[in-house]
């Protein structure tokens, strides 16, 4: 079978490979509609995993079971799923322990183009499909359901992280596509005022339809002061970080109340330390929590994700700036992930 | 001064009375807007809260700040303030067991027209001036903002008892304004299929506009069949009630899914016990929680839900079906309550 | 290969069955140590399960496996075990909203002696191995850890719903082997005043032996009197149900201050309803929670509590009353949890 | 009256002030039993809190009501108190948000020798006496008791912040008067292996009797490594930081599983930031939550703390190595805690 891969690092392209095995507790799966995350431009040029050679990439898919094992009970060729960039061992100790997505180790509930072949091929390998999978609801466009993989789970836990709460006062850092999940998430939990933190158009513009009430922008100055002066210098109750660097978590630190809370869901790619600052973290007794978590997977999340959109809760079509039509059209996809245009905030391929 | 009050179990009439006297902690307010509720129906004629005599009615205000003792800091005379009908002793033990509301003893936290005079006399008294009162953000509509009172923190206090999450199936029993506004809280905290059991054309077209996506009428048959029906027989992830009697509950236990919990905010005013059906309970085991419990009120409270107002993430004005300007029209008001006419959801007094 | 069976309701005896099938993620264990629970003697005697025929009994049990599947890597045969009473399958959606004993429905986590044959064979079957499975610690004496399968979860499931902090005076409803455990357990979160009810000696002195400040007997008067008498009225913080039944309740909930939980984790046998008195539920609006569940079963719950025992924080040798020698002496153990003499707290039988 | 001050950077000494006023809400207290903290060292000789000049210090004490204010109504001269360390302004808004101890700022909740004189005087002032003192129980020592100010507190507050489960591996790293604390309230909270990092022999001591399970000394190697080799290389569930400084958490976060938790209760006196390295942190995705706070006090910790003394769940006695007689005895003990000899834990005086 065919799939598009990172060839090394710094290197894609396509490859040949064997259709993968079934196990029995296994499906296999057609992509219907997948889309490149900034993940896979990390993992390629970045080398944020370290080497692979010749791996099939993409964890965002929407597709057609062909194939299940023995002892699948859910699940039949033909169904038509969303599956989740994490893929827990759901009988794990860490699963048990409420981590699923650290199943076998840090980290490693991530299978997907990191520990085996990604979704960017004819068929990919799903593990615990009955735990794993979740059934479109029909209805759904498979466009917008996709982002249900990774996007909308990664925000959301931001907001999860954050603990936002009816009334409260939050600030999203970063509104690339996973920020404005975090936005939206933040609305759909009873955040009032809402801080939005980026500069492209084409994001402030969803920002605002997602549910910011201002967008501020860094270009006009220091976000933190820009903050306190909105707050009357007492800060917001929570930030999200969707964005930035090791860097960004100072300016959270800097502008939270205490008692409140940090939710990173930024995966940190450079950089030996997250520095938070002393002084403003209330030399170590400011009650300012700093959780940082990968977001949740498996079958039941898609499940609740999805039931969002069926109820028209959460629209996720205005994500996608950029539409494909092609397995072909995969590559041209990445390209643009990794270029970000200005008018991009997501690209997605239709099988 | 005058007052609106009850002068024994079944009758109310104007009184006269001293103003009241302003301690050092203390405000008087003048109210601008106000709202009869169902409890004062109960209070008056249903005798919930034993005899009392003389005593004015009402908890429900937007006000203007008259005195206040020597020791308020953050309100002085001409302020325009938002009054929760729980006014907690923040300095309790039971406050600092993040227990505000039953300060001093369960349900204490309760103090207008119950162990003292209510909102509606021509001043009224307000305990802890600072911890209590809230300032009406510019802009606002105060006969908007009297539904910050009670109507809107009872709604979501059902809401947070019941822990909604995001993509929850959740059920809201009754839809009178509390259970509306228990249905815009579980919108706003991210449930998904949102089901509202009433069955008033008017309040069924206002839960709809909040957020449920159907309304299950108890006239079309049994509220635990429709609504196992509609979830192919598993039930909801949390239910709200809002409205009913102690017999709610057995229909609520048993439309819930194991893991479930059940946010009570309905003041039950008669029968001996709420009956919880064993085997639907999993024998005792099936982790079906029963939370019940009096709003939150005090002034971060009432912060945090104004900001949900001037940030239009809610819009209370949909409530208000029936306006009356002057203060002598408090009783046209509370007799509309106890009428309940078809089209009535919640009539203000604008003074 | 033999096994002690309920034979139908009212009746036990040994039958002669065909060995388990071991699936391919299942094991096959052998017992080396077992309990019967008094569930075991309502199966029986008060056909609460309904009716049974042939069914092995028991679900406490360390073993040793015999056999396992072809996915099973984390133990093979030989190995010593501790066998949780709750085997769920860890992949269902219950389990992924963190309510694993109820995989697949209500309480359906609990399969031995109920969906299937118990641990009284001479082979006896578990799921998910790897899940359900943990070692027997070196040192640990079988007879010991036993208690694991059920007692201690059980109880200590009881603390933990009633979320039981530093300081708080709590009270343990019944002091059979379960109540002890809750005592023990709530001990060890942090209890400081720790009412035991109940009234035959051996367990009133076990109750102080594990951390009871006081026993209290119903014989001596309402125990609800009792509390409050040693509470200066206020009640207790928390109260946890391991005995009685589905009157219990009305005690618990009157005993209890507003803000407080009650943990119930009795298995309710008869009654058609649990009833909470209306007035002292704060009318709907005391915030006093009630919450019941099932013990948490699984691999990781079995290895946090047998560490408990290695580091000597809990001793549940005091539980043994009555050990017996001999897998044929499972009858007679069995009929000592019905009879329930005197100096009877739990029998175990080493193989 | 006298006191011992402060009297600037690095310099202390008696001094001659007016008594305290006593508001209406207040209380004047005269010291029965005092202690020195690491804090006011600190404050004296590091100028932690900035320059304070003729600042009586101290914030540990149990005393004497010598008069209260009009509006007190628990407490009046005569009664044996225990006062916390922190004691907050319970109307703020960051009470009503459950942070008492950063009533009107972070960390304001902290009064005694920060923003007013301290303990250390003939009378000290307590702000809102009713929320803020708690009876001492009969028959407790005071010099037991005044542990409760300050040191049970902290070290209580790091095992809750850390959210210590039943069988959970802690590590509480910092072995001095709190960290002693936290290792007695981890065991009184269900922690199974204990690791408390230290090297004094008193201390270490202390540990084991307090309930650590092995005593990890730095000098025999990192200390990273040392508990990576105990947990076969998966780390602990749990670390409560009581000691170190800004670059402990580095190793804090090196030995924690991945949906840890830690808990620093240690005050960071110095250092620009504390780091978090990033790769050991899941590159911000490993749901390692890093929490820190300072105590909470306020009445209704105090009697909850007080009633684990009565009840003898917890020993505070054990931490006062030095005992002296006689209020002029405060310099004594002040400069032994400078001085931190080897037989050193708490010192405390009795006045």
């Amino acid at each position: 079978m065919k799939g598009f891969a990172m060839l090394g690092i710094g290197k894609v392209g396509w490859i040949e490979k064997e259709k993968p095995q079934c196990g029995p507790l296994d499906a296999l799966v057609k992509p219907i509609a997948i889309s490149p995350c900034t993940s896979d431009i990390h993992t390629v040029w970045e080398g944020a995993l370290g080497e692979r050679r010749n791996m099939i990439l993409g964890h965002e898919a929407v597709g057609e079971v062909a194939e299940v094992g023995a002892l699948v009970k859910d699940f039949k060729p033909g169904d038509r799923v969303i599956v989740p960039a994490i893929t827990p061992d759901w009988g794990s100790l860490e699963a048990q322990a409420g981590y699923s997505v650290h199943s076998g180790g840090m980290l490693a509930g991530w299978k997907f183009s990191n520990f085996k072949d990604g979704v960017f091929g004819e068929y990919f390998h799903v593990n615990e499909a009955d735990a794993n999978l979740a059934l479109l609801p029909e209805g759904i466009d498979p466009a917008a359901a996709v982002m249900l993989s990774d996007m909308v789970p990664t925000g959301f836990h931001g907001v999860e992280l954050a603990e936002v709460a009816f009334g409260d006062d939050v600030c999203v850092i970063g509104i690339g596509p996973v920020g404005l999940m975090a936005v939206a998430g933040a609305a759909l939990r009873g955040a009032a005022n809402l801080y939005a933190v980026g500069s492209r158009p084409v994001c402030a513009e969803a920002a605002r339809a997602y549910g910011a009430t201002e967008v501020i922008n860094y270009r006009n100055g220091d976000i933190v002061e820009q903050i306190l002066d909105r707050t009357h210098g007492k800060g917001v109750d929570r930030v999200i970080i969707a964005g930035g660097d090791v860097d960004t978590f100072a300016q959270a630190v800097k502008m939270l109340k205490p008692g409140g809370r940090i939710g990173n869901v930024n995966y940190l790619g450079e950089g030996d330390y997250i520095k938070i600052p002393r002084v403003e973290w209330g030399c170590g007794m400011g009650h300012k929590t700093i959780a940082g978590g990968l977001m949740y997977g498996g079958r039941l999340r898609m499940e609740k994700l999805a039931a969002l959109l069926s109820t028209g809760r959460l629209d996720t079509s205005r994500l996608l700036t950029h539409r494909f039509q092609g397995f072909d059209k995969i590559e041209e996809a990445l390209m643009l992930m990794k270029d970000k245009p200005r008018d991009l905030i997501k690209p997605v391929v239709l099988v």
